[in-house]
């Protein structure tokens, strides 16, 4: 754990000089980051068995201030940990603008190691590389630096690291470390060829763009070490001149960004269900739920429902009775109210992946990751730039819960202008209603056709086969609510 | 899923117009709740099967305003679910002041179910309410007001009730919901009946008490629910004229609470260790941690360290020396600053508990749960008689993460007035060094002797056989470095 014992080309005492004006620097940088949160800083640490990814951590850990920098580290082999989708465990970790975050164990694990052993090929690999840099544009343009670092091992050193290793760590039947031996499962030397392989290719793929990978020469420590220093005071300095993602302004003219025919002008908002056999039908699809929600294929999947609907369209009426059909250990329903500092500090998805359920379970979203192309981009909350990325953004969120298995059903809950009035009329007349109706909602009435934009535009932008939008003509309740819950049921027969 | 078909003693006009009046009341109460942040409220519904606690919940969750309640529903038969202690789901989901939260499936139910069982004694079970009650004690004066509640059924009811929802959830094969039969495997004649009588002895036990049970009676589900609704207005009501924790003053002279000879005098601060001895001794105690740490033995344990110290006594550098043994996939190095506000709206004991390690894993507490007991004392910032029962309920944390297989193990580094000063100074003299001196440390200076008598009285009120203090004597850094260390080994050892 000491110091390797491999020659080193950088003397110690020059070693001690410009480490010693590093470290201030760093500090520096850092505090001020800390002060301004303008960005948040995420390195990505990277590379071979035996190139000093653990000492390099240490390293990050002795010259920075301890308190604001935090490590994300995975054992992506651990198959136990497969109760969410894989990137639920970044976003949860998610450094907050002004801090340091430094993950071992990248998202690019997986998909190394997959082109090394050549479970993928290469067009499948550029796939990849290409969601993940979309990805990565996203956690930049909402305040997140990506440092990508590379240490580059020659091969005599990497042998010389590995035999070192191997004795001190790899005694049979002794401890293995997932960290320690990372690229394991590959460890010959055609395994170690093509890691390098695609490592070029990862790297080559990156030159010149605004997130390139940074190759560490790892042979001499000292040196390595002071160049990850280098890179990651350079991220901190660019930092201080960046400034956090602000608010937009208010819209004022409904204006579609995606014209084509009205989805909503569509419905037929007089569909009703008499009482009885309103009653009758919604005890059965109630009771298909519950069993739907228990069954064994359902163990290896989870539900995501999204409601979103005009103001008083009866969205809780719906989800009560949603909820009545659904086991409380194994459901959750998450009303999404403003975002909290903590949530402003972080790209605009973290809320909603935080509260990504576990396998065999349900979560119920009350407003939901649609607020950014909603309410963010009528009232202004969120800059032009920044809700017009959000339906691509949006379509990949959804795109990676659904390639994990995870079902996701959106509901938009409509009714008309007249009906909304007659709504919020009788709201102010029950006591136990009163709370339901604030002059926000008069408010937003006013911005009707504002609003009908925006939803248009959602509808035609995110309706993906794989995660439809189900609109609910919602005029009457009882229709509405039963609408809800058999195009539910419909939904899981179909995908169990 | 509907209501249910027994009888029901109260006509359905007449609940319409109770509960239209509850509701409001409930709104206004829940309102000012949320405004004034006074209290949280944790409602623990509890009931044999068939007592309708689901629909109770739904109930709630229908007459409250949805944005401030939430459910916390465990499936404690779930051996999966193992990988922390079981309070630790608990202390994780607790509602913030201001908040409600509804407890299915509360701590009661392994008591109960072991004692119904007679898996547990009388004498056991007595002792356990014992424990829960110093629980529920502090989680009151810490601003969370309990409201529990069962639910009984007589006798006629339960089979028919059981016997309906059989008919409708328990077709053979058909799914199982754990929340609908908590009771399944206790549900003969007898088991039945030794429930009951659980739950008197239970409910016996806190008659008189501040944090009384309620039975309500729940043959009728209408009056059944009206009942609960009033005793959670009744506990909002009682949380309008609370005020939430608030802080004390700073102490101006040393007084120990725990009078008796001092443990800091008796340690001889001239120990020291030569640096070849050193290195040989560090990479050795580094290696066996590295292995104990990865033994099959830990995989079903965890590692809990917590370093205390004077301010300069070297707490960082022993930390980093101890994380560099270590996973970085499995260890996490938590820095404790001031509470957050997040920290501040729910019981002191909240952050630590969240941070508290998977199984198998290990989490090194850079400043810990003690600054209740030092900072907080000596500072004012938590009020006399909040910091003095802090003792007792840092002995139960630890008493709770030591009977679950964690291991605790708890440093304060030592130096003396003069070794801090040379240290302040030299630290001023040092760029990358100059940010762990603040004025703060210097006013801390002031105030030795005050924080001295606070640690005389932690170490002697909460130096347990099974989480001992270890005082390390820190004048030379090398050694102090190396006892951590060593004593961490020695401890794992003897766990293991």
């Amino acid at each position: 754990m000491k110091g390797d014992q491999a020659p080193e080309d950088i003397r110690s005492d020059s070693f001690d000089v410009e480490a010693t004006e590093l470290r201030a620097d760093l500090l520096d940088a850092q505090f001020d980051l800390a002060e301004s949160c303008n960005r948040a800083i995420l390195i990505l640490l990277n590379g071979p068995d035996g190139s000093g990814k653990g000492e390099v951590l240490n390293r990050l850990h002795e010259w920075l201030d301890p308190r604001t920098i935090a490590t994300l580290a995975y054992d992506l082999d651990d198959r136990n940990d497969g109760r969410h989708p894989l990137a639920w465990r970044y976003w949860r970790d998610l450094p907050a603008r002004g801090r340091i975050g430094v993950v071992l164990a990248s998202w690019y694990h997986l998909v190394l190691k997959a082109r090394t052993t050549r479970a993928k090929s290469r067009a499948e690999f550029a796939r990849e590389l290409a969601a993940i840099g979309r990805i990565e544009e996203m956690l930049d343009a909402e305040g997140t630096t990506l440092v990508k670092i590379w240490l580059d091992l020659s091969a005599g050193n990497a042998r010389r690291r590995r035999k070192a290793k191997g004795n001190r760590m790899e005694r049979p039947g002794g401890p293995r470390n997932p960290l320690v031996r990372e690229w394991a499962a590959i460890d010959t030397a055609k395994g170690r060829r093509r890691l390098v392989e695609a490592a070029d290719e990862l790297i080559a793929t990156t030159a010149g763009s605004d997130a390139p990978w940074h190759r560490v020469p790892a042979d001499d420590p000292r040196a390595r070490d002071l160049e990850v220093g280098r890179l990651v005071l350079e991220a901190l300095e660019k930092a201080r001149r960046q400034r956090p993602p602000a608010p937009g302004r208010p819209q004022t003219r409904p204006r579609r960004i995606a014209p084509g025919p009205s989805a909503l002008d569509a419905l037929d908002m007089s569909c009703s269900i008499d009482r009885s056999s309103y009653e009758a039908a919604l005890a059965r699809a109630q009771m298909q739920l519950f069993e739907l929600t228990h069954s064994a294929a359902f163990a290896d999947r989870a539900l995501i429902c999204a409601f979103e609907g005009n103001d008083a369209a009866g969205k809780g009426g719906a989800i009560r009775r949603l909820r009545a059909a659904l086991n409380p250990i194994t459901s959750h329903v998450h009303p999404i109210a403003a975002p909290s500092d903590d949530d402003l500090a972080r790209p605009y998805l973290w809320r909603f992946w935080r509260r990504i359920p576990l396998r065999g379970h349900v979560a119920i979203f009350d407003r939901s990751w649609y607020g950014r192309v909603l309410v963010e981009r009528v009232e202004g909350f969120a800059a032009m730039e920044d809700w017009r990325r959000a339906y691509y953004e949006i379509a990949d969120f959804e795109r990676q819960l659904t390639d994990s298995g995870y079902i996701v059903q959106k509901y938009w809950l409509a009714i008309d202008q007249d009906e909304q009035l007659r709504r919020f009329e009788a709201r102010k007349q029950t006591p136990h209603k009163r709370f339901k109706i604030t002059p926000d909602d008069w408010r937003n009435r006013e911005k009707w056709p504002l609003y009908e934009a925006a939803v248009e535009d959602m509808i035609a932008l995110t309706s993906t086969p794989n995660a439809p939008w189900t609109l609910v003509e919602s005029t009457q309740k009882r229709f509405s609510r039963l609408k809800v819950l058999e195009t539910l049921v419909a939904r899981l027969e179909a995908e169990l």
